[in-house]
């Protein structure tokens, strides 16, 4: 293999990543179609390889398929909201992932080891580092998910009476965190392209910020800097929560 | 295109992005060759696109080449183990990345805009989805230089006097965390199996526990269940930062 070929080769790797990372998305609506068990396992083999703070591993995971019990869990990760929605009425609710966690036909549970926290060095915050390493896991799991043609969403938990009963229902013990909940299957694109209530997640979630603004080389540049006001408008116009009424789609 | 081509397709963006994932490894000893800039922006276009918090891209990079100031971030970066050390005094500093930053040609700091904290539902830790956030954007840079035979480290911070001095010495502004250091180059393979130092990472950075052991079907499944005991000699045996004696390497 000459330079050239090679060169081409090492080319083609970036490119699938790149087009694997782009097709990510949150799914929000999921055909019922089954998923079949190697396609799990080789979706949760990529995340059993992601890195984490001292190679801690902190993951198990909890694969449930049974339509009920996604339902119980679904039901208990929403509990979080019940008071929330009262207190930050501008947080675009619509977009929560959790009330539809059992739409997908297979639920992710991603469990953290807090037993492993001694692996950390004391002076830096152990809770960080365990729940930076769960979130690595999801992204890899869903990574993989997507080049398998697969869609995938992220509900977040932390602590609260919604773990509690999510790990009561699947018989996990006390130690294990429950950050994330991943539900995994195929996208009903028509009915994630129709829902009125998911236009701001539609138009907004796969919107980045260019390259050039949010790259300083050297040093930081000032010229790049964003004022409060535009970081504000910023949250306003192009994140997923945060939906001003005026912005509001015509339909 | 027939089902069986179609399958065949789907299958290899899944081995490729696996292969990626095996590749990445932290690297600790770089060659001084240097990473042409078009490279560099191919990484942290991959990073751009990661998925954040409420989309909340809280993300900016500041990428240093000049090797003084190279040095005089790792030196503000180890500032954080002076006193560690001594209250922790079975921790591997070997392994810590810290004082190594500046060896690789390029050092990428990952900045954290703190102003995107009001994107996040007020029910839940902003502090902890922003920092997992900046982690999965750390992991998909990684992936992106893996697959561009490009090699790279991971240098926690977590506030201090260390992220203090390295705003001051990039010029950037305060409400900016610096969560993760990402040095990037090419491998020094020949010194990185060589290095004494480096045995216990180099012997168990790469080892995962097996799938079989990390999933539960339906629930979490109690014969899958470590005791206390065995997380703490996993601890010691399998992670990269708890080094017993007696595990020494005998060179």
């Amino acid at each position: 293999m000459d330079g050239l070929e090679a060169d081409a080769a090492v080319e083609t790797e970036y490119d699938v990543l790149h087009a694997i990372v782009r097709r990510r998305r949150s799914t929000r609506r999921f055909l019922p179609t089954p998923v079949p068990r190697p396609l799990v396992e080789k979706v949760l083999e990529v995340a059993r390889l992601s890195p984490s703070a001292a190679n801690s591993q902190p993951w198990e995971f909890v694969v449930v398929t049974d339509v009920e019990m996604r339902q119980r869990i679904a039901r208990a990760s929403v509990s979080l909201f019940h008071d929330a929605r009262k207190k930050d009425p501008t947080f675009e609710w619509n977009i929560s992932v959790q009330p539809f966690l059992y739409q997908a036909p297979v639920l992710i549970i991603i469990l953290g080891d807090r037993r492993l926290l001694p692996s950390y060095p004391s002076v830096l915050r152990g809770n960080v580092l365990l729940r930076q390493s769960l979130a690595i896991c999801a992204y890899g799991l869903q990574l993989a998910a997507a080049s398998l043609g697969l869609g995938t969403a992220w509900g977040t938990l932390q602590g609260g009476p919604g773990e509690v009963e999510i790990r009561r229902l699947l018989g996990v013990p006390e130690h294990f965190t429950i950050d994330h909940l991943v539900p995994l299957g195929y996208a009903d694109e028509v009915e994630g392209s129709r829902a009125a209530a998911l236009w701001a997640a539609r138009e907004r979630g796969h919107v980045r910020r260019p390259l050039e603004g949010i790259v300083h080389w050297e040093r930081f540049d000032p010229s790049k800097s964003r004022s409060s006001e535009e970081v504000e408008q910023f949250i306003w116009s192009a994140t997923v929560t945060r939906v001003s009424k005026k912005g509001a789609a015509p339909h």
